[in-house]
């Protein structure tokens, strides 16, 4: 397989060269197309279901291959690409098990974490592999024991190489992949879905090809689910495999595995590696431009679309799965031309689930982590139950400890010093703050002439939805409204809609306007005088960072404020504003002010001191809008409120 | 109490004659006044909690006090009576407890069951009465247990009449009301709410007037929650009374008994078991019309009027209780007269939720019980839990057996000579069932001069709502589609709209147009032909006797086809369309056929055959319009199926 050889490649693609220019044109909640299992029958399935079920349907699909990144900053980068790669609708993401890299630990590149990111914060179906040589029974049982907690339903059983020349068969020991499949099946039953490697041109080290083909039969005999191949140049290669596999009885699914040339030098690495023999054809192109990384790559896209298209067209072939390298430009330009990228430009939702079979029945969630959804995920781990359908079935659950701005996959995604030409290297008071709210709203750049493109309680844009509002919400940010979360209201526009629409086609889609956003104690006053009027309309929660609370909210009930009908289903209401929850989402809140602000300044600078008096003195206010068929009011409200203050 | 004597009246109020007149114009699940959990705060409150909330906002009661009917048939209409009652808003019935009639038994007409009808099948907060005297602990205590096991939650605890003149007071034995009152407070915590009775001018047995205030006393002390008084004649004895029981430092509520005097007889009668004096101006009045029951009834109105204005205006009095003696008008009339009686003309849910403790979550239901609640609540009466707004929350919940048509409470209200006017005492052919179809929609009357007010699916006329439909309903029932259950889309009207809104003011309601029919096999081939037009629009169930079964519901999951939007509120969807209860529901729709119908006629007559043969034929659908904001394409479906037939 192509894991042992992938690392090599690693240090090229950690950087952002190939990945990151289309980062910056949609926010995140709108990337991962994940979708409820109220809307989606796909979410009970295993992956090995699934898998038949688009076969029979006749609807071709792919996967992608990464490997373990070998740096934190690289972790937040590949999270990234999952997240937009994920866009593109992949059966299955896989993540390759690198014995030297500490797989199964708890580092934030181990394969396991990484895997466990894909799946818990990413919401894709993810395929962990496993090598088995060189290690004791009880190991590999922790590791499958510690990927089954951790959500992960499907394993790639490998062998791995054996460590050193002069290698030997350990008695009752784990010499072959198959000793991996008997184990799993054995100490986990049906649990896992098993997948296997398969070699197109024989195992390099097999006796022939016809024994490595033997070996393939014992594996799937002993339980593998599905195989995947290793990387081939040819499509005659791989189907007649194929047909070999099948005259000795075979009938699991075999997919290709597709290795879209990136670089000349990744290439010659690979096939030293691999042990595969490049065809003279190929090498024959590639020579001449060794030295020209984009002419090589788009001979790679080009080879790839052709040997794909013969692969699909031949009726033998349902599923095609990508070696990326941790590159997504050559693959997902392979895909698109490939017609096989089925990106939505509708939220699946208004957010996207994650994929762990436990919180499979989640289907509503609290407003206020609309924009840092894996927040949420990391404060909600340790919950039994998710709500299903209602808020209030899940009664006061705990969030977890406020200590996620350590974590690696929250990190914010630009460097401290970029942050300081968004925010201000220095700030002189209030307004300048109120300038950075107002930047980030407009996208014109600040006054040194950078664009402030995430603040702390937002790492993108601003949504395309918050688009509509644009025009409002520069207003009051400049006055001193610090607007961190907002929705239009919408009465009924159909889930097909570009903008707000979600969820299957042929629905509605409804949602109450709402405005949540930091301010000063003056301005508080005056909107409490304000919302007299508003009363039976306008529900609120004014809270400050000492927890002192002012709502209008009957009996501590939540709000829906996103709720959407479908054809022969329950409403679902994905978003609702909660009051108790809400003092859970006060603390984050209040929280980033300190860790991803004041800190990029020196203790006692000027800077930091701004930062820390807004964090101490400023309330976070939310404004529900129940009218929802009528006008949105709640930009009246913040008018009536300055008016009050002249 | 009044309880002792009121069976001397019950034979008169068991016949129609003073309650039965208005009944006609309303269908039963617009009458009873109950609330969702999510809607109403009340229903989380114990009585003696509703009270002191009604008490401290100001807020005038009242209560209404029945006994049990004597016969199976009286039964039936006092069941009717409590929903029509219910409709004026009391803060609690009570039901007497008559020893003589086996009043904790499973009989149809005991206390027990009586009071447990008016608790979980129309859903009012009831107070049980219960006897001590002549009884053994175990008794007693049994009683309690199985009142509790039913959802009875507050007890009146009363001596009652010791058996005979030569009573004597048992050692540790159940002599007096305190006696009772200890022993619910010793065996049942603070379970129940507990009531006793207050007698404004002393117990006939007391000693004296201040003995038996500080018997009360005594009680209150033992754990009493409130006192409801015995009848009186002048405001200024209530008055009086309460003050001196403030004066020896009784605290607790105390609500004056109303006695509106409805007929010469009765009011003798009470007087000699009360052993109470009527007035001599009250004498002088009555006497000489004794002969003339309307000009009595109408002096007692008067005379409770202007007692109970007395009351409330003193300010000491918050909650009126009446001795109904089972009859409807005069109270009703003291009532509207005081502006206590506080009908909603809305429905505040498309159902009445069950007052019953553990379906207090309740909310969300098939809606094809919409016109057979009753039915609904009898057959899941074993369930455990109750979905809360979700139906998909309870998983494949079985539905008890269906024998409900042996139970009194759902029986037809019109007797079997009526039926045969309405429904035919012979029937020619199939024609001649549309056509009492047809009539129960128009209202107008059968080829027999009668008016057809109820079928075997709907005891009552047509809701107003279905009003909405007549024309459509009824050309399509002359041509042998059998409309049993219907509604109109609706798209976001207020929830304060007269005839399709529900719930709290400031709310939206919506639904999905529904049409439910029996029709015959050659139809539905034709039907389904047309729905394939209609494919991702209309879901349907068609099904026959025998569970033959063709739907396009996907993966079998419920359809949301009445939802309410309110302020500060999840969002709340009452009715869905089942794929799996609707199994449940067919038996029980086809069975009606059967049992309400067929069985009217002789064995092997031409009508009950024909009965029989669209029982074994007929199939039932139901359509659901997805497309809720377009016009209804249902009558649309229909009519190219006629077209096709043509």
């Amino acid at each position: 397989m192509v894991n042992e050889t992938q690392h090599t490649c690693s240090a090229s693609s950690s950087s952002r060269s190939d990945g990151g220019s289309s980062s910056g044109s949609e926010s995140s909640k709108d990337n991962s197309r994940c979708s409820t299992p109220v809307l989606d029958s796909d979410r009970h399935e295993r992956l090995r279901e699934k898998m038949r079920r688009r076969q029979d349907a006749g609807d071709k699909w792919f996967s992608l291959e990464f490997f373990p990144p070998r740096t934190a900053n690289a972790a937040v980068n590949l999270i990234s690409r999952f997240d937009r790669m994920g866009a593109g609708g992949p059966l299955f993401i896989d993540v390759t098990w690198h014995p030297a890299g500490d797989p199964g630990s708890d580092k934030e590149t181990s394969s396991m974490i990484i895997a466990n990111t894909a799946v818990n914060y990413c919401g894709l179906e993810t395929i962990l592999h496993m090598t088995c040589c060189n290690q004791t029974k009880d190991d590999i049982t922790g590791h499958l024991q510690k990927a089954k907690r951790l959500g992960l339903k499907n394993i790639m059983a490998l062998r791995g190489d054996p460590a050193g020349e002069e290698w030997e068969e350990e008695v009752d020991g784990f010499n072959y992949a198959v000793d991996l499949v008997k184990h799993i099946r054995n100490e986990f039953d049906d649990y896992f879905d098993i997948c296997v490697a398969g070699y197109p041109k024989g195992h390099p080290e097999a006796e022939s090809y016809e024994a490595d083909l033997r070996h393939l039969k014992e594996k799937v005999s002993a339980g593998a689910d599905f195989i995947i191949t290793q990387l081939f140049f040819r499509s005659e290669t791989f189907l007649k495999f194929m047909k070999d596999c099948q005259a000795i009885g075979i009938t699991c699914p075999i997919i290709p595995g597709i290795f879209p040339i990136q670089g000349y030098h990744s290439l010659r690495q690979l096939v030293k590696l691999s042990k595969l023999e490049v065809p003279q054809e190929i090498k024959d192109v590639i020579e001449p431009i060794k030295d020209n990384d984009a002419a090589i790559r788009n001979y790679g896209v080009e080879l790839a679309v052709s040997m794909c298209r013969e692969l699909l067209d031949s009726g033998m072939v349902h599923g095609l799965h990508f070696y990326t390298l941790n590159r997504e430009v050559a693959t997902t330009e392979v895909l698109k031309r490939l017609g096989l990228w089925k990106e939505d430009p509708r939220r699946p939702l208004p957010w996207a689930v994650s994929a762990h079979p436990k919180r499979r029945v989640e289907d509503v969630r609290p407003i206020f982590w609309a924009s840092r959804p894996k927040s949420y995920i990391y404060r909600t781990q340790e919950w039994d139950d998710f709500p299903n359908g209602r808020w209030g079935n899940s009664s006061s659950p705990a969030f977890g400890e406020l200590k996620d701005y350590y974590l690696f996959y929250l990190k914010s995604k630009s460097p401290r010093e970029e942050l300081l030409k968004m925010w201000g290297e220095e700030l002189t008071g209030e307004e300048s703050v109120f300038e950075v709210f107002t930047c980030y709203i407009t996208g014109e750049p600040n006054r040194n002439g950078y664009k402030v493109t995430c603040m702390p309680w937002n790492d993108d844009p601003l949504a395309t939805e918050t688009n509509l509002l644009k025009d409002q919400l520069e207003k009051v940010n400049r006055r001193g409204i610090l607007t961190i979360n907002s929705q239009p209201n919408i009465n009924g526009k159909p889930s097909t809609d570009p903008i707000v629409g979600w969820g299957p086609s042929g629905g509605y889609v409804f949602q109450k306007a709402y405005l949540e956003f930091f301010t000063s104690s003056e301005i508080v006053t005056a909107l409490l005088k304000v919302l007299k009027k508003y009363e039976l309309r306008v529900n609120y929660h004014i809270v400050n960072v000492k927890g002192q609370n002012i709502t209008n909210a009957p009996d501590l009930q939540p709000n829906a404020v996103t709720w959407g009908i479908f054809p022969g289903r329950e409403i679902i209401q994905p978003t609702v504003v909660d009051p108790v929850s809400f003092l859970s989402w006060k603390d984050e809140a209040f929280a980033l002010w300190i860790e991803q602000w004041a800190k990029l300044y020196e203790e006692e600078s000027p800077s930091r001191m701004i930062i820390q008096y807004i964090h101490d003195n400023y309330y976070l206010v939310n404004l529900v809008d129940n009218d929802f068929p009528l006008e949105n009011c709640l930009w009246q409200v913040v008018e009536d409120t300055f008016e009050l203050l002249n």
